[in-house]
């Protein structure tokens, strides 16, 4: 597996698992029935944007850049898809350390997820393990597919 | 004082504090030197925006909306001015009380701030009068042009 910036030609091997994420409503409050356009002009135009690749197979995909402009721009943020036929092979990890290894060198001084479903307990795990911790919890902002709704977690992570 | 939906019109009487409140950096992060037409996009291309008048002055402005798309699109948030040279008559508190009755009547389970300076004590504790609570603190998000790097509160308030 290997890490390196997207180009246009990934996003329709990335589009079936984003739109496949989306519509589970487990994890992301993209809006339902995006098309491919909309996904696209949605992920594809963050500040970077890579993918987890492993021979022709697309297994992820990360976004990042600032999470806010101006007096903000200090702090980056990311968002992050695993193709769910390839989970549990460490895609999430890797992408994470790239990820955070990025901003670091870009000059970030901390990392940011604004919204991380508190029962979406693999990335929790995953992001604590990455240095990430608890900033706090918004109650019932995310109206789960399964659960009902659910808190959603202000991750943070300092660089400096 | 009253509070009414804003016009076109009205953006020639809001631009001049929102940039002077900009440029003070201490508590907003949009971009530096923001054009009239940027700020105008930024400020008045939110789901609603009202202004507090009295006579033919602005005293402040407020926008409302939801905080997230999709799954997260049951929870509003809001952002709000008031010109400088109006501050201590309580148009703050008015804008609040509004946009909160605004967000419970159009359905809003919650409302959400993502970012309050942690160092505008006035604003932490009109919202905390109005029913917030703070989540928790991003550390060191917001470059404030006197403190330097000062956190952020994310606040939350029920609506139902």
């Amino acid at each position: 597996m290997i890490v390196r910036e997207a180009v246009e030609d990934d996003w329709p091997r990335i589009f079936p698992f984003f739109a496949a994420i989306v519509a589970a409503g487990e994890t992301y409050s993209y809006p339902d029935g995006l098309t491919s356009d909309e996904a696209r002009t949605l992920w594809m135009g963050q500040e970077r944007v890579v993918v987890a690749i492993e021979g022709d197979d697309v297994l992820g995909s990360a976004t990042m850049g600032p999470n806010r402009t101006g007096r903000g721009a200090h702090v980056a943020t990311a968002s992050f898809m695993v193709d769910p036929r390839h989970s549990g092979r460490g895609v999430g990890r890797v992408l994470g350390e790239h990820v955070i290894a990025w901003a670091a060198n870009a000059g970030y001084r901390g990392m940011q997820f604004n919204a991380v479903v508190e029962t979406n307990h693999g990335a929790v795990a995953l992001w604590r393990s990455l240095g990430f911790r608890i900033i706090g919890t918004v109650p019932e902002a995310f109206d789960h597919a399964r659960d009902g709704y659910v808190g959603l977690h202000v991750m943070y992570r300092p660089l400096v």
